[in-house]
């Protein structure tokens, strides 16, 4: 490898973890406005999505840049791929991120309510921006091991929204006026569950980006009683 | 272009079009099986998203491959980024195809019952399918100008969506037992209205893959009374 693509490539995966950086930051900030009931908090996640969607085109122009200058085979080759399906999961992340804020308004705008929050809506958030966390610790150092272990947490997150969908469920057929803010904090719940599955995207690309191991798609959703 | 290169950009073409086929069947599929109520029919659609997923990993593997032997530069390249973004694009489609058929098994299983099926959500249907016909004909085409009006046909979509997510909630609060085939067909309404952003993305491609130009995120959603 020249050093010159050696240097071009140190900078793509710095331009990539800075976007990612702001990812993350999207989703705590997203689930502290859900706990603290902030929502200039949430209002200011909604603002800040238009900064990760021009970092996203801006690592995808980088990484395309890259390949047409220096035209990379093998391990760079994959490298940059994974970077480029990376970058598309964390913009995604930051839109679920900016939909979790929306959801937050929608829950405190009316004063006069006083919607109760499902303690276990925000330990499935801890959990996710936890997987995230190390989803992108195993891109940075390259740990293909914490990558594996990344995929198999993506399990409890499903069941812990599967939880939280029947409640939420039950709860609307007991009380109309739960309707509302039963939907939001649905909405919440899904949210956090796909960007779960945008991070073991993350945590499979890496794999990929290292062994060139193809993981993806294992085994698939049971018919029925999957609330996705 | 050597006619190597051009033979090799043709092929990963013509199965990346083949991979669109199966997903705009199984969009189809699942809902031919919403309105004809049809079980067996939304199984078959949740068994073949498997092969939708092996599509998926042969495409990229190819693009790659075209990747690492040609090392093409300009169009070539512009053209194999576009393929890999729109082949990850047609693998959520499948996957939200699936998800709709597991929505009709949720809806129909239980034969005592009788859910009214809202017309509009079969309008809805029928306006993403014919706009996943009209973003993969621009791709086959290579029509720039089609591409464009596929963008704008989204907002009418997301109209659509809102309409029956603000009906469904209306319904969840006036009957308890309407909340759980509510929840199912806002369920349907939401997956639609995402295959309908993967279809502005695919659009997206096709412009960026023509003309070299981004067109993402054109003015982010509002802050509220936004159901996405």
């Amino acid at each position: 490898m020249t050093l010159h693509l050696e240097r071009d490539l140190l900078l793509l995966k710095r331009r990539l973890l800075e976007a990612s950086t702001l990812a993350e930051q999207a989703i705590r900030r997203a689930t502290a406005a859900l706990a603290n009931r902030d929502n200039a908090l949430a209002r200011s996640v909604i603002a800040g999505d238009a900064e990760i969607d021009s970092r996203e085109i801006e690592v995808e122009e980088e990484a395309i840049r890259v390949l047409a200058i220096h035209q990379p085979v093998a391990t760079d080759l994959r490298f940059i791929a994974a970077c480029l399906k990376i970058n598309n999961d964390l913009e995604r992340i930051g839109d679920l991120a900016a939909k979790i804020a929306r959801r937050v308004l929608d829950l405190y705008s009316d004063t006069t309510k006083d919607p109760v929050l499902p303690q276990d809506l925000l330990e499935l958030a801890d959990l996710v921006i936890n997987l995230l966390r190390r989803a992108l610790d195993a891109f940075a150092r390259g740990d293909v091991e914490l990558a594996r272990k990344v995929r198999m947490d993506d399990d409890r997150i499903d069941r812990i929204h599967r939880e939280i969908f029947f409640r939420m469920r039950e709860q609307m057929k007991q009380c109309p006026t739960l309707v509302e803010p039963a939907n939001s904090m649905l909405s919440v719940s899904s949210s956090l569950e796909r960007i779960a599955d945008h991070v073991t995207n993350i945590a499979e690309d890496v794999i990929y980006m290292i062994g060139g191991e193809i993981v993806r798609h294992p085994g698939h959703a049971n018919e029925r009683g999957h609330v996705d």
